[in-house]
């Protein structure tokens, strides 16, 4: 911006002057542009002005040098600040005092400096005390100033300051600076000046506007501090943005019982209620209040305390809140009866409190339906979901390993599935301590309140396994050397055995020594209020991955259209499956696999059933058995021994199989459909049982529709040969029934060459489902089991933005996604497309396969509800054509 | 092809009234098409006709029932012929007889069925008795008739024939079929139409016409069966293109000892030498020769048994050669003096034949270096790279039979094609072993090592088979007894069973017991001269895959143009290495893994040190690290042991280091340029050694030009900061030497996602190489380890077309592959593309690398020959613009 022809560097606000606006947050940084917006909405701030972003920006490129006219302006703005205030800066008799502060376009809060009370020295603070008739407070306001702008603008180190203090109030014998009396603090001055002189090798500097000129550039300096660059490292924020500088007139909250100060929320940030909401301290600064040195009292109190000023503020509130349709954050200060606002801005609030404020200003009519799902962020949703540490608990964690499932979850230690079984069983709380996890160890997974282990990424098993559960989760915590065979972890210095308490919190990744008290959060109607409108907005469908009949109920409930993926490799275990199962792998003939095979149908088919009932209406996606067979088979001798037994054999026979299934690589090995190829008698009786369920709940009376899911593909050969085996299968029981159905068949997309192929495979397909998992280990070449030894080292180095198991790696993987959505939809333009990976429950990940054309995401079930808020930011951020309707309708059909 | 508005179905040859020509093979199949082209050039063949592939198409169409007009062409056809013998069908005074024989598109030898001396039957047996004056060959005719028949066309189990046969010889108290008299052959032939009766409810046909569309049906039928479809099926040939039907005129060589028979080659197919090269047998039918029961006579013995005979010969081969400008192989048969053509047909050959042959035509004149180039299959090349006899090795053979097919082979004996086939799957190395092999043991050839036969020539099955397959083969010897049902063989004192090893020489026909050394021949001058001419046609280079001197040495004897993949694995193995290097794995700081690593590096320098010497001015391409560390580490607790006890630290620090370095997976763990990025220091210490090395050559005087390669790179971050970490090493080491060197930092692009963000990679590349292993068992999601149990059974069904480690996955890894060019040089457009996988020698993937662009292939060096000769071939069938004069050129600077 420029004024005749001039850069404008420095904008003027309050008293009338204002030359900002709210919107100018880019060029003034947030604080400034409210500062002005404040004085626009006619509310009282102390007036001051602001030195423009740019200016911080011209100062680097100019190689620290002000940009040509900022001198001028700032000398004019002063100017103008000191007829506003009647004061003069400098002047003994009626000094003008001021805060300079920086303010970027997005809060970074205390990453950056701070100096008030600027233009005190040896002659303006006896004015100050004159004025306020308070040598303590000049004095002390004076001792503030020298230690904050030696810290802040000379980088005199602060402990200097503070041994002196603290040698004053020994000298004294008083234990609180308030101990200290004016005479005390003159005499801390002086020290504090020849610290600095001694330090800097100058002296103090005693002309305001040289204080003035070195706080400014101490603001510009401070942009690129080292904690300034680290807190915009993570929270991706540019470099070159630059900071303002506010430069403010100073008012005092510590000049007597009716001054005072105050932070505070239009609404409860915690709650999300409307209610008035903070603290505030009579005859104090706003760092007495941000110190925790003396306790504040609720904002509710300052009613009765200064009845007029609460009124002003609940008036202020209301305008805020019209003018920035937002709950504000608020600090105020009370000089001598006169309200001041020093800031605003919107305010931070707890996930609860956002569903709560977004469904209630939309009742209020404050904002619009899409704005109040907007302002809700679907990964906070989460928070919702699951017990968190109480934030109240003050305990530091003693490792940190990847938030793989989350909530937090307290228990005692078990090492083996078998113990967290038996444990559980004997009505304990059991954390599962394991290097990792395996199919073996469902059972023990099942009945412990969350998982720990040292080993895998966010997809492997332990991970996937405990997300589909719901329960807590912490993988790859690598710092914890486990032996499972002693049953002993040891962790930074701890020991922990057997039934020793641990606390898990697999939202962070946190791990705690002993029980940590946690708190549950309630979720209320305006949750499932919020979720309605989002549902309104979408786009893609939002399915569950769901297993169990439980989870299929979990499911339902969070509001999941259908199942998209159903994983059979559970209907494998449990005491009477395992052995039939086993008896299966260790068959020689078909006729041997069929007759063990035929154990298991009737057990299926009811698992089936149970699930169909759940889902009654909907879709459910069924996937064929995926894994290797030598996950069903025990590995330790004495495991080959029961085995053996059991089946009456001897154990060299099981041990051989063992060998012979055994696998260099058992992701990339005989799994998935590659095992529907070789041994077709397994997914022909996983069809028929299959079939026979819904055949079961047909002739109850239901509607159903099942689908088919054949994992692991790479060829179109492969889906037609075992599509026309399985419809075969389904035929000869529909018509033995004489019952017909609607049922698709269709394929996982997760193989890398599928997505290639897909224009052939598609033409073999009803539905292509991606895995995105095994998509991503190997389109990555990364073994989900194995990335915690370089994955975090990639993050941290920056050769990856986000763990790709967690967040889709859209520049490589999802690639081969498009790809095989345009392919297969090309191939077969009646295709059904959805994504049944991890992904489907990112938010991140959800924008992507919204904008790719996807018909819908399926996550697991406890993170439907953000998978549908993220669905409906996705849509309106870039609305998809014509398909509002349909995501509206399927969603009105639930 | 139509006649007069109806289709043609029939055409007539010789008898000056030829329909066909040589050109039209997919019509007239290969026999029918040779047939009419001797006849065009006035070669005396007997007539007949041939009824087009097309009829056999269309009875399949039509559900096994002759085409509209086939009937009456057949008829029509058979007129002109009766007129042409002045014979009649079924004329008891003077009957015509004929032969029915299969000819496919392409030679599918013994896989389809033949039916000789058709027309006979109780009458015009007599007629031919009186005409030939010999009534023990017209009964003899009309036996072994009625024997081919009764098989082939009604049947009849074969062995109730020959069971018969037997029984007649054992009453009759003979040996030999010679034995049995003009009587006892009239008794058999009534025996054998009781036997025909029995078993087909019906008698035999007696009219010559039913005979005739009997057998017209049998061949129409043989296209399809087993043995058949498993030939096309092993040699890739389309079921849809239907056999041709011969029908010619019978003539005879066993009607004294002015007739005869014979098969016979226009040049040796065995060395290629231009010498008439073949067997013949006086006063004996074709089968005879074929079915091994006498021993024919070399064909040089013909010049003294029939000189004129002979000398029309030599003069049909002459035209033969000039018209067909290759080698033929000829069959005929010589009644009573006159000379008829049988068959001719471009001959097989060894690969040592062809190669000579084809450099011999050129150099004759007969065609130009192009189609000599052509005239050899690459694949084929890889039998005169196959192992020959140690000659230092001390054996002696304890048997000698025919060298029927070249390259010695050593091997497991299997007694059944099955048995070889189980054993092979089993990764054994195989040699089968029969009294003969048939047709039906096709598979378990393919799967053999080499193949060894008690009886039969060299024009036996087994010979002709096992040297179209370029497999080592010994047939004919005589002095091993094989029980083939108690799975025993003796051979002169020695008794060998399943399982035993053995060692034949294709070469020799020696047969050893045990396993003896082997050894690579040497390469004659033509195989040279036929290599250079290869590199004046083609536009890609060859590299090798070379990671010793050793290697390098041979690589470049063959022609390699640098070394496109050096692997420094071993490098860290050997006995004063593994210590150093586990030293380094078990270290726990960065400066304890560098001392580790100063102990390496001397060594490592003189390994490449060594290899540049062999590769002086050529480009060598070094491979950094690529394999995880926890295959440097011993797994038994022997081991571990051991190597606690040598690096002086308790075994449990070992174990426990094991432990945590293992992988579920560890083709996608912590490997390639992911231990670059955890452990620079490794990689820092590569490329000082290689740098080092360099400057060393250097010095001498000598060019050399290193390039190091990054594997397994995913991400274009990845390469900047090892490219980068490399570069500053390379710049140091050669500024403290002050030599400066042309050097390139390049990658593999092997993981998927390389590929996809190719363009973004190659701009911190110079060069590419596709490590199409790696790639392949990533984009399909196969473990190379682990195929094994399922792609046989893909290859079997028909999901893969090839298995994909052998021959590229164009399809899907090629999509990856063509994409990884295209962008890669769209992203950098000076960047040299290679491949330095196992398909860099395979000549179908080698088509598909020069049709994608790339500059160069790198192979194992006993392939770089192969690789030389396909890429020629690839630039003959699709030539790239502007590019030969370039590959001219690099082989020329060689």
């Amino acid at each position: 911006m420029s004024v005749d022809g001039r850069k404008k560097w420095v904008y003027f606000f309050g008293a009338n002057q204002t030359e900002g606006r709210a919107d100018m947050k880019n060029l003034l940084g947030g604080k400034g542009a409210n500062l002005a917006e404040m004085a626009n909405l006619g509310i009282l701030v102390p007036p001051g002005f602001t030195i423009a972003t740019e200016a911080c920006i011209e100062f680097y490129r100019r190689e620290k040098r002000w940009p040509e006219g900022l001198e001028e302006q700032v000398s004019a703005s002063l100017a103008r600040l000191e007829q506003a205030m009647g004061r003069k800066f400098g002047d003994p008799a009626n000094p003008l005092l001021v805060s300079v502060r920086s303010g970027a376009r997005v809060s970074m809060p205390g990453m950056m400096d701070t100096v008030l009370n600027l233009g005190l020295n040896d002659e303006t603070v006896r004015g100050l005390a004159r004025q306020s008739n308070n040598e303590r407070f000049a004095y002390d306001s004076y001792r503030r100033f020298i230690q904050m702008y030696g810290d802040v603008v000379l980088g005199v180190p602060r402990h200097l300051f503070e041994d002196r203090l603290t040698a004053k109030k020994q000298a004294r014998g008083v234990t609180e600076d308030t101990g200290l009396n004016a005479e005390d603090l003159k005499e801390l001055v002086a020290e504090f000046k020849q610290i600095v002189r001694e330090q800097t090798g100058k002296p103090f500097p005693e002309n305001p506007r040289d204080q003035l000129r070195g706080a400014i550039n101490a603001v510009f300096d401070s942009w690129n501090n080292p904690r300034a660059i680290k807190y915009r490292e993570i929270h991706k924020i540019p470099g070159d943005w630059g900071t303002a500088v506010n430069v403010q007139a100073m008012v005092f909250g510590n000049m007597g019982n009716d001054s005072g100060t105050g932070v505070a929320f239009t609404r409860n940030p915690s709650t999300g209620e409307k209610v008035f909401f903070g603290e505030f301290l009579i005859n104090a600064q706003g760092e007495d209040v941000v110190a925790g040195i003396r306790t504040p009292l609720p904002i509710s109190r300052l009613k009765e305390e200064m009845p007029d000023v609460y009124a002003q503020l609940e008036e202020i509130n209301r305008r805020l809140e019209a003018n920035y349709k937002d709950m504000m954050d608020i600090e105020f200060t009370v000089q001598q009866g006169k309200l001041y606002m020093l800031q605003c801005r919107v305010g931070k609030r707890t996930a609860q409190a956002a569903v709560r404020m977004a469904v209630e200003m939309a009742q209020e009519g404050l904002i619009d339906r899409a704005t109040a799902v907007l302002r809700v962020a679907p990964e906070q949703l989460d928070q919702l979901l699951h017990p968190t540490i109480d934030p109240n608990a003050k305990v530091e964690p003693v490792a940190k390993g990847l938030p793989a499932s989350p909530g937090a979850a307290v228990g005692q230690l078990a090492f083996h599935a078998e113990d967290a079984e038996r444990m559980a069983n004997d009505g304990k709380a059991v954390i599962l301590i394991r290097a990792e996890t395996s199919p073996e160890d469902i059972g023990g997974m099942f009945k412990a309140q969350g998982i720990l282990t040292s080993r895998g990424g966010m997809t492997s098993h332990a991970a996937v396994v405990a997300r589909g559960m719901g329960k807590s989760c912490v993988v790859g915590c690598g710092a914890i050397d486990i032996d499972e065979r002693q049953k002993v972890a040891r962790v930074n210095g701890h020991v922990l055995h057997e039934g020793d308490w641990i606390t898990i919190d697999g939202s962070t990744g946190n791990v705690y020594v002993g029980q940590v008290p946690l708190v549950r959060p309630e979720l209320s109607g305006v949750f499932t209020t919020l979720l309605e409108w989002a549902d309104e907005f979408r786009a893609l469908g939002v399915r569950a991955n769901a297993d169990t009949p439980k989870d299929a109920r979990v499911a339902r409930e969070f509001g999941a259209q259908g199942i998209g993926l159903c994983r059979t490799e559970h209907m494998f275990f449990g005491e009477n499956r395992i052995l039939a199962m086993r008896q299966m792998i260790l068959s020689d003939t078909t006729e041997e696999r069929e007759k063990a095979l035929a154990k298991l149908l009737p057990l299926q088919r009811g698992d089936f059933y149970e699930i169909f009932k759940e889902m009654l209406g909907k879709p459910v996606v069924i996937r064929l058995l995926d894994p290797p067979l030598h996950e069903f088979l025990p590995k330790e001798p004495a495991a080959i021994r029961d085995v053996a037994r059991e089946l009456g054999v001897s154990p060299e026979v099981v041990e051989s199989r063992v060998r012979a299934l055994a696998e260099a690589n058992p992701m990339l090995g005989l799994r998935g459909c590659r095992l529907g190829i070789v041994f077709p008698e397994i997914y022909e009786m996983q069809t028929r049982a299959i079939f026979e369920a819904a055949v079961q709940v047909a002739k109850e009376g239901h509607e159903i529709e099942p689908e088919v899911m054949i994992p692991l593909v790479s060829t179109p050969g492969e889906l037609a040969f075992l599509r026309e085996r399985c419809r075969k299968v389904a035929e000869e029981v529909m018509r033995g029934a004489g019952v017909q159905l609607k049922y698709l068949i269709g394929t996982m997309i997760e193989v890398p060459r599928a997505a290639l192929v897909a224009e052939e495979i598609a033409k073999q397909a009803d539905f292509f489902s991606f895995g995105t998992n095994d998509m991503t280990q190997m389109t990555l070449g990364f073994s989900r089991d194995d990335v915690g030894k370089y994955v975090p080292r990639y993050i941290e180095m920056g050769l990856l933005k986000a763990d790709p198991f967690q967040t889709l790696d859209t520049e490589g993987v999802g690639q081969l996604v498009a790809m095989g959505v345009e392919r297969g939809k090309k191939g077969n333009p009646s295709l059904v497309v959805g994504i049944c990976g991890e992904h489907g429950g990112d938010p991140a990940s959800i924008q992507f396969f919204h904008d790719a054309g996807l018909d819908y995401v399926s996550c697991s079930p406890y993170r439907v509800p953000i998978a549908r808020l993220a669905a409906a930011h996705a849509n309106l951020s870039r609305p998809r054509a014509g398909q509002k309707a349909r995501a509206v309708e399927a969603h009105a059909a639930d």
